[in-house]
C-alpha cells in the first residue's frame, strides 16, 4: 500500500533533513502560553510558571508495535501521539507539548510521511498540544517513531503509583479489552485478504474494537472530571499493557495488595459477543489486553459516593493490606492471584 | 564482535521489558534538585523553579549514524548524551536530565546492552545528569537509541539562533574538523582489518582525531567562561553538521549575512598532517566536517577584547548585511559563497 512504486512520488532525500523537517511542521500552530519557542532552535524553551514539569517518552517500530498493512499512517501518527499524552494524564497533568523522532527507510515516499504528520496535527489540533521539536533520520529498514510528551502539573495535584492504600478502592475509567480485540479481528483479516484479496470483509461488528485498536484516544478529561467531583486519586496509572500488570505496579510502588472483582470489570458488548466468536474468555482479555489508554486509580473509600454511578467511571476492587497478595475474585467467589501477562515488547519476536 | 556467539550471555527476553529497565537503571543515582521523580511511574517530575525549560532530542541508528565495527557500545553509549547535552549548552543552558529509549534486535545480549548504559552513566556521572526515564525494546534489526535532553537557563540567559546583529563577531569554541578526520581514520582501518585481519594498526598519528569521533564531549564549560567574561552571545548554535551548514542557520534565522576566514579557523596539528596524508582540504573538513560538538555564537564587537586571546575561543569572521551573503574570505582574499555541506542523514543510504 505505501511501497515507493508510483514514480510520480517525492523521494525523500530530494528534500533533505531541514527541507523535511520545515515542510513536515510549517502547518503546526503553537497554541500553549508555556511553549516560549518550539522547532527550529538547537532546544525548544518552555516555562512551566510554578508548575511541575512532566515527561513521558515512547518508542513505536514497525513489526513490533505496528503493522502497516492494516494500521494506516494518519492513524499510526495519531496512535503514537495519544500513547504519550495518556502517560502525562495518568499523572493528574495537562500535556502541552511533543517532540517527535521519526527514521523512515527509502520505501517511504514524502507522501507517506505526509499522512503520518497529518495523524499527528489531527492529535496537537484536538488535545491542544504543540510539536516542540524532534529528529527526521532514515533508517536501514521500516519506520520508527519516537514520541516524547511533556506536561505539566501544579505540584498538590501530581498523582503518582505509590499513593494506594489499604480500603481505597480500585477504579477504571472507560471499558477494557476492546483495543486488543480490535487487533485480533485486524490480524484475521489480514490473513483472510492474503488468502483471498477480492473478499470483501464485513466489519460491522466490530467497528468499537477497531477503533479503539486504530484510533485510541487518551483521557484528556478525567483530571478535570476528578477534580469536579473533589476526588483527588491516591494513585494512577495508564492502562497500555493491560489491567493486570498495571494494577501490580501500583501494588508494588505502593507496598499494599489488591482485590479485583471480575463481575465489576466494565465490558463492552462488542468486547462480550467477540470474546465468545473468538472462543476467548472476555476477563482475560479485560485483565492482559492491554493498549486501551483508560486510566486506572485509587481513591479513599470516602469518595465512593462521589464516584458510584458515573457513567465515566467503574469501580472494580479495593486495596488490602500487601500480606493478602494481589487477586481476582471470580463470579464463582474464588480468590486467584493475578499474573502479569501484559504485552511484552521485548518477547515479541 | 557483540554477535551472541557465546552462549552464556543473557538474552533480553529473560528479564522482560521492566526487568530490563530496572537492571539497567538501578545505578543511576538522581543528582540534581530538579529532578522531583525520575524513573518509575508514568512520566517523570521536574521542577525548574521559575527557570525556562530547554528541550532537545536525537535520534542515532545502526548503519546510519554509527557502526558498531569500531565504536565500542560504551562509546556509542556516551557519544549518544554528548549529541543532545551539546544542544541544551548551545542554548546557553545547564543541561539536568535525559530520557534514553533504546530498540535492539536480538542479535545483542544483555551485556552489550550494559556496555551502552555503562557509558550512558558515565556521560550522566561526569555530566551532572539524571535519567529520568525512556523505553526499550526490540528492534526487527540492528540497534538505536532516542535521547531527549531536558535543561533550565534563566529567561534571560537563553540564547537563540536569531539574535546576530551586523558587525557581530563569530566566535567558534575549540578547533574543527578533527571528528570527521577520525571517522575517515577508522573507515580506512576496517577495510585494511577486512583485507587483513591480522594487521595491527598504528593509531599513534590519530589519537586526537579518533578520541573526537569515539567521545566527544560537549561544551558544558561554555554558558560558565563566558559569564565570566561578562559576555552573553547574540546567538549560538553547536556545531554537529559542520560549521558552514551551523553559520547558515544562524544568519537565515538572523536574517543576515557573514564573512569567515579561512585563516582563522582553529585547526589541531594533527588535523593538518592528516589532510595532507589524505589529500583532504582542512578548510573544507573545517567547514564541513561535522561532528565537532563545539559551540558557535556571535558576540557584540564591543566584545572583542574580552574573547580576543582567550585560549578556548577562535574568532573567525563577522555578521554582514543580509544582502552580503554568506562567504568565506580565502587566504588568497577571493570571497567564495558559503554552502550547506555537512552531513545529512537523509542522503547516507
Amino acid at each position: 500500500m505505501i511501497e515507493d512504486k508510483n514514480q510520480n512520488k517525492t523521494s525523500l532525500s530530494e528534500l533533505g533533513e531541514f527541507g523535511l523537517i520545515n515542510h513536515l511542521t510549517k502547518h503546526f500552530k503553537l497554541k500553549n502560553a508555556s511553549t516560549i519557542k518550539g522547532v527550529g532552535d538547537d532546544a525548544a524553551v518552555l516555562d512551566a510558571s510554578e508548575k511541575q514539569t512532566l515527561v513521558s517518552t515512547d518508542l513505536l517500530i514497525e513489526g513490533v508495535h505496528f503493522d502497516l498493512s492494516y494500521m494506516p499512517l494518519k492513524h499510526l501518527g495519531y496512535k503514537a501521539v495519544m500513547v504519550n499524552l495518556s502517560d502525562v494524564y495518568a499523572m493528574n497533568g495537562t500535556a502541552e507539548q511533543i517532540t517527535v523522532s521519526i527514521a523512515v527507510s527509502n520505501r517511504f515516499p514524502l507522501e507517506a510521511i505526509e499522512e503520518l504528520y497529518a495523524g499527528i496535527q489531527l492529535a496537537c489540533e484536538t488535545y491542544n498540544i504543540d510539536l516542540i521539536g524532534g529528529d527526521t533520520t532514515s533508517s536501514t529498514k521500516g519506520m520508527l517513531i519516537s514520541v516524547t510528551a511533556i506536561g505539566k502539573a501544579a505540584k498538590e495535584d501530581v498523582v503518582y503509583r505509590n499513593g494506594a492504600k489499604e480500603t481505597d478502592l480500585i477504579v477504571v475509567s472507560g471499558d477494557l479489552g476492546a483495543a486488543y480485540l480490535g487487533l485480533q479481528v485486524l490480524e484475521r483479516e489480514k490473513q483472510v485478504f492474503q488468502v483471498d484479496p477480492n473478499n470483501q470483509p464485513d466489519l460491522d461488528a466490530y467497528t468499537y474494537l477497531i477503533e479503539r485498536q486504530l484510533k485510541p484516544e487518551a483521557r484528556k478529561d478525567i483530571a478535570g472530571l476528578l477534580k469536579e467531583l473533589g476526588v483527588k486519586p491516591t494513585s494512577m496509572i495508564d492502562i497500555s499493557d493491560g489491567l493486570s500488570s498495571e494494577i501490580m505496579h501500583i501494588c508494588s510502588k505502593s507496598k499494599v495488595g489488591c482485590k479485583l472483582y471480575e463481575d465489576k470489570f466494565p465490558l463492552d458488548p462488542q468486547v462480550i459477543s467477540t470474546c465468545e466468536e473468538f472462543n476467548m474468555d472476555s476477563t482475560m482479555i479485560a485483565l492482559s489486553g492491554g493498549e486501551d489508554y483508560e486510566l486506572l486509580f485509587t481513591v479513599p473509600i470516602a469518595d465512593f459516593d462521589n464516584i458510584k454511578g458515573n457513567p465515566n467511571f467503574s469501580i472494580i476492587g479495593h486495596i488490602t493490606e500487601e500480606n493478602q497478595g494481589m487477586n481476582l475474585v471470580t463470579r464463582a467467589n474464588q480468590e486467584i492471584a493475578l499474573q502479569a501477562q501484559g504485552w511484552n515488547a521485548l518477547k515479541k519476536e
